[in-house]
């Protein structure tokens, strides 16, 4: 997508063929910094220490990550070196694992000196796919947005509520949740974004409304209590949010605040969207709220925030009281029958498995 | 109630048996500051700046402002130039109105010599009055509670969710929400309190954790997106907000966030209650969200964030990118269908014209 009119995507090789380039996403809102990346090291390093987040991304850094790799040393030993390095960077990231097997897949059968240009070419094919996936599902969710539009008197602005961050920069281009959003404001439909803040790690405030700002997309921040106040004023005519994982029922889980979000749009007949590519799926469980650990993540992310001040310094904030315990659930679980439709590459689905397993027989 | 073991109020007569005492609650969370009112300049003061805030609270101090200004001039004059400085402190707050008319009414027929301690006596009788209908609130809350622990395995905590600040520093003392938290407390019910940080102003995080804290009352805080994942695991046993102003269908007002979690409640069967003092109920309307203009404020409250440092100083941080513009309604409605019931000093009420109308025959 675009930023300040310049298009970007949030990885790519560098003009010199074989360095990588990123935006360091920890410097987001308030500075806008490119980090390059020259060896395993600094992509396992980037990942580590957020400088990408995102799980399609952190799958592509990896895969440019052992691409690195393979420049310094095509050996056995050293892309398993590299191997153990990048998926001790951030371990629960499935999709890591995913692309680094892929990537060694690849790699290992070919001589040592064709290993880097397949390296290469293979890490350019995942980022490519993850992008065309994106592009896929902005395509399905365009159609709903179009059809949503023109049942309104014309040059009244299409209004979608967000939560977290599922934009471009967590993928490596378009992303998942707004995809359809670019594909519509870019085909001149007048979207107008609410962006929730999206507590404890203010995703939607420093990463969303970030991205959709540079890009030009009319957009608003709120706090995460006033959606369901919108919804019941007819302030929102859909939400689109992603997901890290749904059932094979359908239940959606995702950033925490999620659900109550599609309480409201329920009680107030707001259709309700997940944007996903479908390895999201998990056919392997149905009940999402039984069968989902919930990760309880560190304290100081509700008890602090970080951010400018007006004289242009970073600081950190403590926000509770010196000993008062603080809860930090990441996730919570969205019921399938809180949920419209799930957006997919291969269409707009129903959440139940029936229709899952019809789109993706293979899998389910 | 206690800070730290010590007995406090929020607003008192000082010893001297003429200044007032109020904690300044623009410190806290993070420094306890006791302010000494001498003069009604001092007390408007006090109300422009929120060093007090709660509309009980507000009613309280404006009353005291009024004996103050009385003690330094009993003319009619002086006690006319007094009620406009003090109501222009804050000019929405019915409140302080109410106060500042009971207050003049008693002052006025009296010969100036007297006038000085009729309005003491007054302030006082205002101030009693909170606490004393804050502590029938709680004593009907209670007695939910009790049911509550005597359904749970005994030596189970019971979980009591709420949102912002409806505690005894936004009244005299007890509280509304909190009034059946303290007493529950104090009796040796095991209880803990979620406590929602409510975004944007952060009461919940500041004022709610600090005053359950220094009291002694186990609780946790957490991200206002938090509390739909614990009712789904069963982690709430009852809520209980406090509200700014009901309907006569029993439609509930109160802070930002608030419909969500009575939404979650309802969808997980948590009991929803409602904590307020019968003044608050306003029998000329219905339909709270048709007929409740909902108030905006400033961008800030959401754009910035105000906290302590590591090393102690206290700063205010921006946490949206420039540029991105921002919406800050202070208020939502929970129509009556989500609450189980309204806590009030005459019992608990189901929340619909009829109960109201037969509890308080003489407003209905």
């Amino acid at each position: 997508m675009k930023v300040d009119g310049r298009h970007f995507r949030s990885i790519w090789l560098e003009p010199d063929g074989w360095s990588v380039g990123a935006i360091d996403q920890r410097r987001l809102p308030h500075e806008f910094v490119i980090a390059r990346l020259e060896t395993a090291d600094a992509a396992a390093d980037a990942i580590r220490t957020m400088l990408v987040r995102g799980a399609p991304l952190i799958g592509a850094t990896a895969a440019y990550g052992m691409a690195l790799a393979v420049r310094d040393d095509c050996s056995d030993a050293g892309i398993d070196r590299a191997y153990q390095l990048l998926i001790a960077a951030r371990p629960t990231a499935i999709n890591l694992k995913w692309a680094l097997d892929k990537m060694t897949r690849a790699i290992m059968p070919a001589p040592p000196s064709e290993r880097a240009l397949i390296a290469y070419t293979r890490a350019a094919e995942i980022a490519e796919q993850d992008v065309a996936i994106n592009r896929e599902i902005g395509q399905h969710g365009l159609a709903l947005i179009e059809a949503i539009a023109a049942s309104k008197p014309p040059g009244d602005a299409i209004n979608i509520l967000t939560h977290c961050n599922a934009g471009w920069l967590a993928t490596v281009d378009w992303g998942t949740a707004t995809a359809p959003i670019y594909l519509a404001h870019d085909r001149g439909l007048k979207i107008h974004v609410w962006v929730d803040e999206t507590r404890p790690r203010n995703q939607g405030a420093s990463l969303t409304a970030w991205e959709l700002g540079h890009h030009g997309v009319p957009h608003t921040v709120i706090a995460d209590n006033t959606g369901g106040h919108l919804m019941q004023h007819a302030m929102v005519d859909l939400a689109i949010v992603g997901t890290d994982r749904v059932t094979a029922n359908g239940d959606v889980c995702n950033k925490i605040g999620t659900y109550l979000k599609a309480l409201a749009a329920h009680d107030n007949g707001v259709p309700f969207y997940v944007a996903l590519p479908s390895p999201t799926i998990d056919f392997s469980i149905d009940d999402g709220i039984g069968q989902i650990p919930i990760e309880q993540r560190a304290a100081d992310e509700v008890a602090t925030m970080t951010g400018r001040t007006a004289d242009g310094r970073i600081e950190t904030v403590r926000v509770v009281p010196a000993g008062s315990p603080v809860a930090n659930y990441a996730f919570d679980v969205t019921p399938a029958r809180l949920v419209t439709g799930l957006i997919t590459e291969r269409g707009v689905l129903r959440p139940d498995r029936a229709a899952l397993a019809s789109a993706f027989p293979d899998r389910a």
